[in-house]
């Protein structure tokens, strides 16, 4: 048997540990390994690796991926030329499939986002055996309960949570710290519960200008003179009534980074007699090592991963489900959005320790 | 509406953020709170203050607990007399009742251990309105798939398994890193698959000299000149064959700190070719702060056990389930020990990626 | 006696931890202490609180200030009204020696920046009895080898550097760190050099466009495809030849905050085959728990001022020089920036391990 | 030109980052570099390989050192045969000088403590272009203000202070704290005032049991129900009246691990009305990543190595003074112990702030 493994898409902490744990369950098996580099791009371009025991050595600590990884190439879209160049992208998967025979692989192991994985599903109904492991630091993956990634991304937010409550606390000021989430506030939602924030607002509920506000001034009135306002990058103003956004991935605009806290910044400026500042957090929560949590799971991943393989179980990917590794049909996990909804039981929570969600529509 | 809360057993990351949650929830819900001191001691002897939003501002990140706790009080079975005395505990339960009723209370919320919840439970049985919060930094309760605490004591048990890598690299020795864990081995267990341990030696897979000592040859031969032991305090060595250990908590000996940990390291003397050195992680692993995940756990949980109040569900513990918030019978809950089992798709993991549990019957 | 102790100028770790010093060993001396709230602020409008051991427990790890801070309270220039009236702040002086004896303070501890203590020693030359101790967490005064808070800022900077080397070397990209440091370049310095950076700019050595896109390309050259540039915010492009900025504090505009990174992004877009990403640090590097050696050294700092008050060295500021503490008088420490000059030491270590200073004209 | 580099003794956070600064910066230079394996094993064996701009990429974050090293290694006192072998060890120096050669080396640059810098001492008496690189984790070595790796023990210690103080608070109990120091107790000092421990027992200062007891019923009848004792592993009980010990590195009893902590707990038993709990650091240590100022530290003294060959200052070592980069001779610099005086400044400041030191003859 001869497997290749492919990393796609934004990097994560916890990467390493899955390319280690595939790697490591095929060689015990006798098998044989092939790193493809930076995703599907290596697929179609034929750039590939070995891998044995030695490459896969102490990676299990280290952030980002040893096989590199690429956002943008897609085998039945490909952009040959530099980007900008006026020719159009082309299906280029028949690459894909003639260099995965020319590897003479018996399965693909592709790690990555959505994306990735709707690809992977593409390849596998034309015939390819593939097996997906989810990747998404959002957590926003409905076929699975978490993902890798996402306690580490939820490690930083909290400690930059943690560190501006002193900096708000002896300024009396009102603190923003902007998360990753464009579609989905997880980072933000559990980030602010775990750093004790005032406000949360995430894409899932359309904020009002006037309820922020009141709960800013209404912790002033309790004495607490200082607000933390954690926010996810694709949280979004309501336009009317309480309504949850319904937006759904890749329909709606860029988000600008920092531009929804900026805009809050402004909102509040002059109108609660308080100075804001602004911390958006960017890079630093998707790279570094990976916590113990998300080691532990990418290497239970992977060495699932293996296992699938090793039944033949193709067109399915690694899930963690009831506290424990399982698989589903890729067919069904992709394009399905998990979201905060904001009758959850962990809003509940989040209400119950007196958190605002800067829509009064939103009660526990 | 008016309810005391106490927590008692060993201190745990995340005791506070319970309080915390369960405070918040209940003054706004515009109850009263009242802070029962160090467990059952305060029910029984009276020592009590009340909690209002400025006593629990703050305590999120802070480890320990600002009620105190106890390990040994009981209501049942209550030790008046200093330590050591020749007189007999008694049953002072009915004075713990008196004193719930002498406060004005409603219910009680009682977090803590298996042996906290038993009382509670026979509290409960004999009338009075309780609910349980399950505090075990083992991660050892069968009736909720986590428990706070744990992830924070992961978090210390892997950074040493980590730091203790570059020494063993370095100079070429085995290192052994002794964690919490005296029924249950689940940090070992994590610790050793997040931290890359070669072999994890857990109470429930009684260890054979024979196959750690294999073990680390069977490295040696393949060029890795060290190795890293992971060891629960309760680790045992096997009897005969491969006899899965059936401890039942309570009916042991006592395991002395350090113990097991020299004693691998004296059959290891002379019979690997390699220096062998000791940690004892011990009470570092149960202070500080806890983790990001403990934090949002812990409140989750603080919050659900006012909201079972507000159901006069009594009677009930909060658990964790299908990474949700739910709750269970106590009589359910207590005295059902979760344990690693040694055909668990756990330890097929860490079998896939190398891992010896020094017992050759194991072969995930 | 009876000493009052405030905190001003921008937060910093390691402020409490003096505001303990100071005040336990004014307490073991059986002075007492009056916490003077907002800075000078306080002083100006009679606003204090006594500190006794109980206030101060705890507080060593705590970043902020307990004792509140002010940015721009200044008693020679007090702004009564609103920000933006147009009326003229005033000399209110007079009212803080007036709050000093109707306190009956025998001295004054003022910790605080290069601001605070020129203020510090304008009261001093008007008779007040005051003790300065410095705070810069850029650690840019002359008169001390180092000030506490650094340490700390240091810490999330160069974990920052840390983290996004995995994704630059993921994604071959280049990837932008902006630190602190408007006047000096201390805080980029270190960080770069313990991060690894490749390419380090400071406000104290003008970078040319073409010598930064030459390092970046000269590294991929050698096969390395990614850099990683640190940068602080107060770095300046050069005008011509290598001309060290002769900047003084305060007569230069206001730096934008991510402006100077967004522009070294912006020159490098196109010109290397990479892509850029920038993550702006900001306000994280000065909250949150300060380091041991901030605590340490702050509490040193503590200790001593109160050793200078009782021997009645007043006018003096405490300063660490050769290892070792020590004093300094307030007129020969205030207005001397301590900035990194490019032939030190340090720049030739950087040099050393092969750093580029994005100009040419630096070659250690 | 072509040298070689070598690490000896215990490992310690920080080395890899000292060979990194001496490779890159000889490569630089155009000259060739030899990592010699093992540290003194190497020379006399022969083990070495060469070093290369990828051996040192990304080796600036790892602890340990990628060279090996050897705590016994003597080239004039060289232990042949297995240990516990009847034959006697042997002056193999001309070995070392014969490999010296063979390789075509014109510098060696030794990094180790006290023992390696003897050494690398005598080999440069005899002839050889020596450059010593001070490495001691407890900061004892008198010819240089401060070492790297020490920095990050104390990262380690204080932590686990910080840690056991809320254990310690919510169960009324005092902990101990065993730290490294056999010799020197800078590592207790500064952890126990970073952590802010109650009581800090050092090598340098001998302990009274009584005075011990003291300070902890002192604190209890101050309203303080529990205490945090910090101790060096070499701290040891006072003979007579208060007499600073004049303990001679090499010329003392073997410190037994846990050694003094037990003894400590077994005296305060029973009473001091409390529980009392022991934690041993041990290994973790030395371990894991260095911080930032101790990368920067060993950055900085490798670099300067580079320098002293390059300028053909042999017979010297590396040295940080005045927060600089200096070096002084080797014959200078060994065997000169830098020890905790009972009259420092930093006693003072331990006092200042309330810290016992367990001899009443020691008042600051």
């Amino acid at each position: 048997m001869k497997i290749g493994v492919l990393t796609a898409g934004g990097d994560c902490p916890g990467l390493n540990a899955v390319v280690r744990g595939v790697t490591k369950s095929a060689l015990r098996r006798g098998w044989k390994v092939v790193g493809i580099c930076d995703g599907f791009r290596g697929l179609v371009e034929g750039d590939f690796r070995g891998l044995d025991d030695t490459d896969v050595s102490g990676i299990l600590v280290r952030g980002g991926t040893i096989l590199g990884t690429s956002n943008t190439a897609n085998p039945f879209s490909y952009a040959l030329p530099p980007l900008g160049s006026p020719e159009r992208p082309r299906d280029l998967s028949k690459l894909a499939f003639r260099n995965f025979r020319r590897l003479g692989l018996d399965a693909l192991v592709a790690i990555g986002g959505d994306g990735t994985l709707t690809m992977a599903n593409q390849l596998y109904k034309r015939g390819m055996p593939v097996i997906g492991v989810p990747k998404t630091i959002d957590n926003d993956l409905s076929a699975t309960d978490v993902t890798f990634g996402f306690d580490s991304a939820l490690a930083v937010a909290t400690e930059a949570v943690d560190r501006v409550h002193t900096t708000a606390e002896s300024h009396n000021r009102v603190m923003i710290v902007e998360t990753m989430g464009r579609y989905a506030g997880w980072i933000a939602l559990r980030a602010g519960l775990a750093g004790g924030g005032d406000i949360i607002l995430l894409p899932e509920i359309p904020y009002k200008a006037e309820d922020i506000i009141k709960a800013v001034l209404e912790r002033k009135r309790r004495g607490k003179k200082f607000s933390i306002i954690v926010v996810a990058e694709g949280a979004k103003p309501a336009r009317g009534g309480m309504t949850v956004a319904k937006v759904v991935k890749g329909s709606t605009d860029p988000v600008r980074l920092g531009g929804v806290s900026y805009k809050i910044a402004e909102l509040l400026d002059g109108r609660v007699g308080m100075e804001t500042r602004v911390v958006i957090l960017g890079h630093v929560q998707r790279g570094g090592q990976p916590t113990p949590f998300d080691r532990w799971l990418a290497t239970g991943f992977g060495v699932k991963a293996a296992e699938l393989v090793s039944k033949k179980m193709f067109g399915r990917m690694v899930s963690f489900r009831n506290y424990g590794f399982a698989s589903v049909p890729l067919s069904a996990a992709v394009g399905k959005l998990r979201r905060v909804s904001p009758s959850a039981q962990e809003i509940r929570t989040a209400i119950g320790v007196g958190t605002s969600f800067g829509n009064s529509g939103v009660t526990g």
